[in-house]
């Protein structure tokens, strides 16, 4: 039996991460961004990559009032002693609606490119875009990245993305596909279906050649920093009773007073 | 009743942070942790605060096998479907023992500070510590970020921690006083209690001047970094089961073949 | 080293739990309230303390809409693809504010008890009360069990629990206690502040002489049931985009539409 | 927008669930399973159901050291201070692989006994369950509900709820299928796969024609139940500690001493 992990230990005296000496060579030598990429992937990215990556985190950590910060702003309510169980009820709804699509684009654009020769043309791209939207007619998924119910005429995010991308070189196949498959599905649907900002980040986890289930990861971590605000809010000013309040004034009963 | 955020918020074609545009003034702009920054408290860090912030996320980003990692690897193994409930059950054990002991210390350090004049001579902070340590004595916590059970003669991050902090003009009254607290603690225990990571952190939100609450978040954000990188090997070359087989082989009865 | 548990183990063909074999012994002959006694106390409960028990688990089973049903119901809507995601959510509330408190009950009442003698007047009783909350004004925490949003005349549940104590053979200290707090409460807020249920809950707990931690968990498996049943309505009514929306609603901005 | 739940909710003066006055008609009058099936059907079950049901829970109601367990003990360790943390961190392990198993047996036979007449003769049910094994081969998933790590010749909870279930009236198709997918599977792997607990209860669920989510929804209630047993031994002795030093001692390096 071998229970053992490459990413780091400790002795009495030392800890190693990814054979690096962790006091010595690693705090206050790499920043977050870099630390991750070694624990995860053991290399510390190229410039190009870790602006793609911090790109990535901010663009998950939330803003404004969501599922998941509602969720972890009655949480607190309920128990204000634990923090990181307010944190983790909020991370707990990063799933496949929300946050988990990034991973599910990812590993859609990246399969896909594994079908395209090198450098398809952009006929090969439209065909290739038109056969997953056919295929996602017949499952009961439909195509993850796609619409979004606040911003219905384009999700700002996704210009300044893709931006970015260009800018740093990773404007390649899964973008363009992202793109292909948008045009697709608003000619199948009639009606126009915007890339969202998960999408555009599968797109670019995908660029980046970096495993699916880190781009599940990857968007928990930067949405964990938006929590973290948004419970610090709540403890000074807090808001989730009269979100509770709120709703019981919605399912009040005939004459009955709440 | 009135329910608003300060953090951010959404219209149909645009996403404001902090009142500035996420996609034109944040995404691409500034990095993951001045956007922690922003959102938690509405402005950008300066760049010493910043060094110090990625070192602080860096020390929290677990390495090793530790009942963190551990628990989210086991959690993986049973509910493979939902990284987020790995990522999850690993930042739950992120409480008063482990993760959360950098929120308890910040605390202690940063209302002894309150008690002493501005720039205190040694007499005066040996005093502090010492009547800290009294006043831990009657109560059943003791004194949180002393101790470690692997790093039993110093934990090799604390100097790490204590140069960085003096190369950017952090070491002032609560390193001095984790110092003293050291000391005093050793003495009225008569074995040596050196200072651990999680109390060294705990005295640079101190110095940095941040909320106590923010102490424990940054840390759970920075182990969920680490998380990342535990569940990526989990899955490819999963552990959870040996660990397993591992604490039964302990707890086998008589002669019964499990 | 040695890990054990007392509480049950495997081998290839048995499974024992507390010393009695789990398919012969307990599924079929021990319903699941007997079974938790069984595993958690290592003996089966009498009649009147399983009535107790089963009333103490009904009335943490939730009803409407509250914080914790509201944080599961939105964590199901981003996650749909793991209920246990949604239940730890939603069990995560389960704190010092609304269901933790019956812990809290419990401890105070039963370490009050510890210090009456057996079988106390009235006088006595009061006595005791009054100090506990003279003691409470000095801390942060306030009394845990008195009050509701809600119900501020009364909790409904308190006489139903109340009169199956007395049926049962539990009413004793624990519960002169309760009301005796209540008035001692009432008169020095020079308000009404009635017991709720949480209150009643840990008063029983404490009747049953049963370990504090135990109330917390008992009333988590009973929420859990009642969330078991949200969950299910969410899934074929869902209403948490609803609920999004309506704080959505709250939240505008000027006239920037949302 | 409406915003409205089925299952209860409270006025000022009253709480009503599912139609019934909650302190009058249920508490002290319904038992836990009757309390549950009224909350998620809106109905309270007959004499044969209920003791199904509380088989059911009784079975997913853990006993010795499992992953589930392990992480809600790692969990406690870390963070004392919240035990709803630790059961949220236990029944997060409760997914695909162990737990939630239940519910995908569920869907699987209940579908396969839409497709069949009713009362089918044996040789239906083997076409069928041969069907199912067969499609099988082709997924990656493979058939849930056979094979035990530990009880490899059989699990010894099967049998006890196959008799059950026979003098209750409820071994229908669903336990028929179960078995001659067994018969099935072992044939076409060459090596015996004997139905496991999961399997078995799934099966009874489908039996009893409950929603499948309420199969993996019940399956964590049990599990909570045995879930605090667990942590309430673990608070009383210990053994988190030393599991995690039986797993440091094996990820030794070399002459580094730990």
């Amino acid at each position: 039996m071998t229970i053992k992990t490459d990413i780091g230990y400790s002795t009495r005296d030392r800890i190693v991460v990814r054979g690096k000496d962790l006091p010595g060579e690693v705090i206050g030598k790499l920043d977050f961004i870099e630390t991750i990429c070694l624990l995860a992937l053991g290399r510390v990215p190229e410039a190009r990559e870790k602006t793609m990556l911090n790109a990535l985190l901010v663009t998950a950590a939330d803003h404004g009032l969501t599922p998941i910060t509602l969720a972890a702003r009655l949480t607190l309510l309920g128990a204000p002693e634990s923090l990181q169980g307010a944190i983790a009820a909020g991370l707990l709804g990063g799933g496949n609606t929300f946050l988990g699509t990034t991973q599910n684009v990812c590993e859609m654009l990246a399969s896909a490119r594994e079908r395209l020769p090198n450098d398809p043309d952009d006929a090969l791209i439209t065909k290739a875009a038109d056969d997953l939207v056919a295929a996602s007619l017949g499952s009961d998924r439909g195509v993850p990245g796609y619409g979004h119910p606040i911003h219905t005429r384009g999700d700002p995010r996704v210009p300044a993305l893709a931006e970015l991308s260009t800018a740093n070189g990773y404007f390649g196949v899964p973008w363009r596909l992202a793109y292909a498959i948008e045009e697709s599905l608003s000619k199948q649907r009639r009606r126009r279906l915007p890339l969202n900002a998960a999408g555009a980040m599968g797109a670019i986890y995908a660029e980046l050649r970096l495993p699916p289930l880190m781009a599940r990861g990857l968007a928990l971590v930067g949405r964990c920093g938006g929590l973290v605000a948004h419970l610090l809010e709540e403890q000074e000013r807090p808001i989730a009773r009269e979100v509770w309040d709120l709703v019981l004034a919605q399912d009040r009963r005939g004459d009955e007073q709440i």
